[in-house]
């Protein structure tokens, strides 16, 4: 008889590899996979993890069990592996046991190999890498979600992108970020337009030169994601620019460790100038994750308030902003192209920086409709779309049906 | 003759002292203000902050001046106080003049006694210091500015407020939060019910106890702001209860450093189980800001994911956990009080954690709506209140009338 095995959320789990046997161990369950590999799962964690329900609501999938109504040394009493295949422990405590399936836990093994195996590339560029970014067709995105995972992949791995064949329409871009998730309102609106205005709120809406920038420094949650669509284009000038920010970041750090060093920890005061807003943001210019990788640049020289430090630290602050300044504007780093409608480029505005040319529209107009969304909802996005890929591979896998049902 | 001074801003600057000496020195100007004062800006942050017309677009106040178009070792030649009161410069390059407000020049002084008196003050509290969080009448809010701004003071300096008297309508807590500023939509949507459903995708929309939590830890962007607007509660229980996160981590870092460190530096991970949605993050359930003090907590027993470290720091996570869970349920750190129809609730969603006791709605229903801002919009907001009380402060005063002309 095969006992039916529930998993804690919503995700569907391949059984690829089975479990050979289980055995506790000090304050651990030491598991032997069919393809010889040996995890450790400490006791409090699957205690924590249990599945059954009165620790998880099995409507919501999430939690009802708390950590403190058990005692912190809880351990297992017996660890085997079920007629299911999955890890079946007894506790010490409540008389509780718990009964783990083997797809879910190997994918939430935390081994240093496992967990080497689940982080995302990123991987950086310049202008000898390719002249424009990788393009994608706008209209496959609308409608095929395998060409949506090919292009958002792209986009979480090279943090810019470009579509072509994008609808000409007002709304086409709500569209297209709309296939990702939740477009984000700012003091911008949902959805808004860059042209030359006789009366601009912001630089973005003259035919200014535009430094490369990312959009709202000014707000701690800076956007993620930025779209922008051209919908025509008869200016002459108005060349579109990208480059990486994490390139520039990881040149900065090799070459240059002592400025590298003031615009990871020296913050710049960022505000928006505005007559119904006052945004305002604190932050150095490079930021970095918590294991040193960088986690985002915040460049817009038009968007900085008065440099608010101690005194002793403005000069240096000033001399790694020159160098991180003239560094995004080499023509080697720039990535230079002209939008034509119905092209829309969709980038990481926390990591590639965006610019423009000089432009004038005298003989007709250069218009782009702008949007943005958050890393989360790309992120969300790729998972969702993943989860429906293993639910396909697991509808048609022998090994799973063999051992899963989903009346538990 | 008066000569007109421009800010670079829109802001508006009372004089309250003025320039009575300016001279240059080694890389930096010094300033001699009435009541004594003296202030040093360095040469660079000077031109930087040139409000001229060709160093600031005058219709949108953003920057085109860019540091890259002046040496590293650009210099005042002179220095002096101008028949408007407005500090004069004459630059070493390209013939180039700078002419600052005093007001602007004051408010952006960057001494050590002037950057420490712009700190806002952040008040933590527990059960001893009231029963309730401070409160605010709801309809006073919605219609004058000055008891908005009261309210916002106390919501920035406490994290935790509730109002009475609002309407009790399904869009009212709309209302008040766009007193502030942009809803945000997640998931949940804009506006959201809290009520117990039959099929529930969320514990929060079950009559199950919640312990104290914050909402969305699983987004990288958790919500800044909270609102709960009780619009019926006939319910048996379902008592409110709010823990303010950051005497928690005050108390913490006090008693149990060690625990405080790991819960600093070691992340957890968060889930939301959805079947259209997979956010995810990854974060210490303590997040400091770079001088150390507290910039969010992230608490919520039923958001998280399976924990995702190497092995050896498995036990210390979990150990540091249970205390700080603990600490949550402690009733002298624990606000608890009885919702009443008209009663709306809004805290700091990333300071202030939130629990609700278990109900029974058999003999009547409890019904709560509510919605996400953030952080940013309540500073701009608290901002723009503040200039206009400026603006209205220089409208009356004599001074600033004889120093100041709008038509420059």
């Amino acid at each position: 008889m095969v006992v039916a095995v529930t998993t804690p959320d919503f995700d569907t789990y391949p059984i690829e590899h089975t479990i050979m046997s289980a055995e506790s161990r000090d304050v651990w369950v030491q598991v032997v996979w069919s393809d010889g590999r040996i995890s450790r799962f400490h006791h409090i964690w699957l205690r924590d993890n249990c599945p059954c329900d009165e620790c998880v609501h099995q409507g919501t999938r999430e939690q009802m069990f708390e950590l403190v109504s058990v005692s912190s040394d809880v351990h297992a009493i017996s660890a085997t592996v079920a007629a299911s295949g999955g890890l079946s422990i007894i506790w010490s405590e409540f008389e509780h046991s718990s009964l783990f399936h083997a797809g879910w836990l190997r994918a939430n093994d935390y081994g240093d190999e496992a967990r080497a195996a689940r982080v995302s590339p990123i991987i950086t560029w310049d202008a000898s890498t390719w002249s424009v970014p990788p393009t994608f067709d706008g209209l496959a995105v609308l409608s095929d979600d395998d060409a949506l995972y090919e292009w958002l992949t792209a986009l979480r791995t090279y943090g810019a992108t470009r579509l072509r064949n994008v609808p000409c329409t007002d709304t086409a871009i709500g569209d297209i970020a709309g296939r990702i998730g939740i477009v984000r309102e700012t003091n911008f609106g949902v959805l808004w337009d860059v042209w030359s205005e006789p009366n601009p709120v912001t630089n973005a809406n003259t035919a200014l030169p535009l430094p490369p920038h990312v959009d709202l420094p000014t707000r701690e949650y800076q956007p993620g994601l930025q779209f922008l669509h051209c919908l025509e284009n008869e200016a002459i000038g108005g060349d579109s620019i990208l480059v990486d920010g994490f390139r520039i970041a990881e040149l900065l750090r090799r070459q240059y460790p002592e400025h590298y060093r003031t615009l990871t920890t020296v913050p710049w005061n960022w505000a928006n100038r505005a007559t119904t807003t006052d945004y305002r943001f604190r932050s150095p210019l490079i930021v970095s994750a918590p294991d040193g990788s960088v986690n985002e640049v915040r460049v817009g020289n038009w968007l900085r308030a008065p440099l608010d430090l101690p005194f002793d630290d403005v000069e240096r602050a000033y001399s790694a902003y020159r160098v991180l300044f003239e560094m995004t504007y080499r023509t080697d780093l720039q990535l230079r192209f002209r939008f034509e409608p119905g092209d829309l480029i969709a980038f990481d505005n926390r990591r590639a920086l965006h610019a423009r040319s000089e432009f004038t529209d005298v003989g007709g107009r250069r218009h782009l409709r702008g949007c943005y969304t958050e890393r989360d909802e790309l992120y969300s996005r790729l998972r969702m779309l993943e989860r429906s890929m293993r639910e396909k591979r697991v509808a048609t896998s022998a090994t799973y049906s063999a051992t899963h049902s989903s009346t538990g």
